[in-house]
């Protein structure tokens, strides 16, 4: 039943297929050179951004593709003629207006993520509690145990990523402090530090960042935490990990890969698939960009891919090296999502909001994914960091049978029986490497941080890596693209 | 007087120009296949070691060399025609024993580090004293405000290495608690945490790591210091940083660099120039290892460079997702080498080693680098880690002043006026990206270590970073060469 998932099959559904048959795929014989005002790496939302706003400002642009579809993190897969999985980004909450209002100009209307009735927690003893997904905590646990810290951390966090600006984190005047030691060591420090609350972090940062509290910076985490705001209000840890009032209360309309496929649609044969780029040169001339046959000729460039892809492309001439070394510093988390699907959303009935957190993986991290309709179930499982680098090695049939054990513990023997499922890995992913974000550890934002979106001559840097509001979610991505658009429209000729 | 470098400018003196004759360089209108038992990528110490061994097996090979010269971290700078500079690793000591006996096996001798007198510390608050070299610390500082954290820490750090094994740092009992945290972190909760001996700490990271203790891995620092000993010797924080019965008693007649030239002149036409591998195939069948127009087919690849280079190689298929973000995770350190080049070792006649402490960079531990008949006095600073990343991006007359500098106040007014300098940045080559060392910072070794040296089928890894002893060092990366030939040879056809 378990499905291996080949990565030509997802185009986005029926949709999605209407809107690429427009886009253009290699022609083995097509002209060797192509040019326009500005050139932009990578169909995700951040390029696909940064293109329509140049198009509107009546400049040329062209996109190079390396997948034989748009969305890069961001991704449906369909179920049948109507229904679809979300296998990528697919949230979005208060403050995150950018990806909303992109979405809204382009028709794309969005719907409540489900979330009525209790959330569920297991502990690392396999205890199971159901509690309201309103209290003061929103969806962490009230559990007796864990609660105390969370409230304690959250607290803490959020006060101290008031002092960090969100775009030079390492200006602050706690970065050194903050930046020499691992979010881990911090929530040692300043907490319990009980296994029960570590593990509970854990499933935090599996789910948010895939990685661990070790893998983290605290600077970082902080710089994340004040990140999840916008310029009228202070980001806090809630708005990141919340459904209601939270980055996961809605959802949008047929999906979010439905935004890049409608942008996509509307910049047409500018956006050409199958074109990894493999170099880029620029003189005081311009810029070439190479995909195999292809150059791609244009005043600027606009490289809107994850930072540990940017850092593969051959530059002509070299970058300077604090941004190679930054690249070297910002490897993708590791996460795959696992989706069961069910003829309904059973847990719905017991009361349950389908949101889960659970000390014991692989999955420690659910959430109701099913259409907006109700006509199917899906609960879609996290697993992250450390579960996802251990299980990615294991046979499929066993990372199956675990998360569906997983999902019969959080729900019931009627999990144990989904009519589908799909497990995706987004580190097999080769125009990937990772997800959901780049992952920066201690020392990162301090030394190397200054160079994250500083353009090299005639190269920008979109992607949500490079945002200073809502980085490593979708809105971040979008302006991205909407910034890059606006540094280099002016530098045209 | 300050020499900015052409990177083709080094090829390793008379002696290396004409051993480089016997090389091939790329010609354009050369066969477009071609094939050999084994194909190394990469011919620094451990590629052209493993080459050795295979020709010594009796089987063939090619090697694939990116830049027009061999020695990857080694390289002579020739200064007139019968003296050099060594602008990479230089030194060897007790227990390694593998480039000792390699090297004499190809008739290059050793000599001594001068280390005669007494070294030189600089605190913080610019305070300047000299010290016997032979104190029971070494060659750390004997200043009475730093002496006893250095004490206090290096006793503890050596007896915590003796519980990191070091062909699995990740399976030591003591792993969680030792990778979730940074040598600063440690550092601060286990020492007085001054900020005069943090200077000290970041004086001797940036030299050893090129990073900063934020930088580092606890367990990573560990397993680093296991490392600096042999099958029968204990490894120690003191063999890594001293130079009397230290990792820097030695120096090989004609410079390191020299070892590699050695070993090409015997590899002769299979070592390719200029030839830097864009992709890998392997099948069933082989391996198909692509440079521009050359195809080169073996049974086997030893893919012998740095991590992060060898995560922008393209794999067909793709490496398992662990490995490559393993490569994510292992950025080089940062490091720039400043020789200045004095008519003769003036310090010495001041009874001093030349070798220095400082708290105050961008030049934080000298060494005297003087050819070894003392005919000119060459002294060497590195610059590493935060003082690299500061200093790489200010223009170049202002770091060399700043270094001459620090020179001055180590060594008086003599050192004020050198007849010639150079200022190496490894972090600007192309093929390198960084040195002397991948840093690994917390989190990478527990989740992802057990790939660090796994063949993933026809495809095996060498370079000094998957050695188990000297990891970091020359005498790591032969001993990698020998283990991956060793790998290799018996599954031969």
């Amino acid at each position: 039943m378990g499905m291996k998932i080949s990565r030509r099959r997802f185009i986005g559904g029926a949709a999605a297929t209407a809107a690429m048959a427009t886009l253009s795929l290699p022609r083995r014989t097509e002209a060797a050179t192509r040019r326009a005002d500005v050139i932009v790496v990578g169909a995700g939302l951040a390029g696909l951004t940064a293109a329509r706003e140049i198009v509107k400002a009546g400049r040329s642009v062209l996109i190079l593709e390396a997948r034989d579809r748009v969305g890069g993190r961001t991704l449906n897969h369909p179920l049948d003629s109507s229904r679809y999985a979300e296998l990528g980004g697919m949230f979005t909450g208060p403050t995150q207006d950018h990806i909303q209002a992109l979405a809204q100009e382009l028709g794309i209307g969005l719907f409540p993520t489900y979330n009525t009735g209790n959330n569920v927690f297991v502990g690392g003893d396999g205890r199971r509690e159901e509690f309201p997904n309103n209290t003061p905590l929103g969806t962490a646990p009230a559990d007796p145990v864990v609660a105390p810290d969370i409230v304690l951390a959250v607290e803490q966090l959020d006060q101290m990523s008031t002092m960090v600006p969100v775009d030079s984190p390492w200006t602050s005047s706690m970065a050194e402090q903050w930046d020499r030691q691992t979010l881990d060591t911090w929530l040692r420090a300043n907490t319990s530090g009980s296994d029960e609350f570590m593990a509970v972090t854990s499933a935090a940062t599996e789910a948010i960042f895939g990685c661990e509290p070790r893998d983290l910076s605290l600077l970082y985490t902080l710089f994340y935490i004040a990140a999840s705001g916008d310029e009228q209000n202070t980001g806090t840890f809630e708005r990141n990990f919340n459904t209601a009032g939270g980055a996961q209360e809605s959802r949008f309309v047929g999906g979010a890969q439905t935004i890049a496929l409608a942008m996509a649609g509307q910049l047409g044969g500018s956006v050409m698939l199958g074109r990894p780029v493999e170099r880029i040169e620029q003189s005081s001339l311009g810029v070439t960009v190479y995909s195999g046959r292809l150059k791609a000729k244009g005043q600027r460039v606009i490289v809107a891919i994850p930072p540990t892809l940017a850092g593969r492309i051959d530059y002509d001439p070299l970058l300077p090296p604090l941004r190679d070394q930054l690249t070297q510093r910002m490897p993708q988390g590791t996460l795959m999502k696992f989706d069961a699907i069910y003829p309904t959303p059973f847990w719905r009935a017991q009361g349950l909001t389908g949101q889960t957190v659970s000390e014991i993986g692989p999955i420690k991290v659910t959430f109701d994914t099913s259409p907006a309709d109700g006509s199917l179930g899906i609960m879609m499982g996290f697993i992250g960091g450390h579960e996802a680098r251990y299980w990615e090695n294991q046979p499929p049939d066993q990372l199956r049978a675990a998360a569906i054990q997983n999902l019969v513990q959080f729900f019931g023997p009627e999990a144990a029986s989904p009519i589908n499922d799909i497990t995706f890995n987004w580190s097999t992913e080769q125009w990937n490497r990772g997800c959901p974000v780049a992952v920066l550890g201690p020392g990162t934002l301090l030394d190397f941080g200054a160079v994250l979106r500083e353009p090299i001559d005639r190269i920008h840097w979109a992607g949500t890596e490079t945002s200073t509001f809502w980085n490593g979610y979708m809105d971040g991505a979008v302006r991205s693209g909407e910034r890059a658009a606006a540094e280099v429209l002016p530098q045209l000729l």
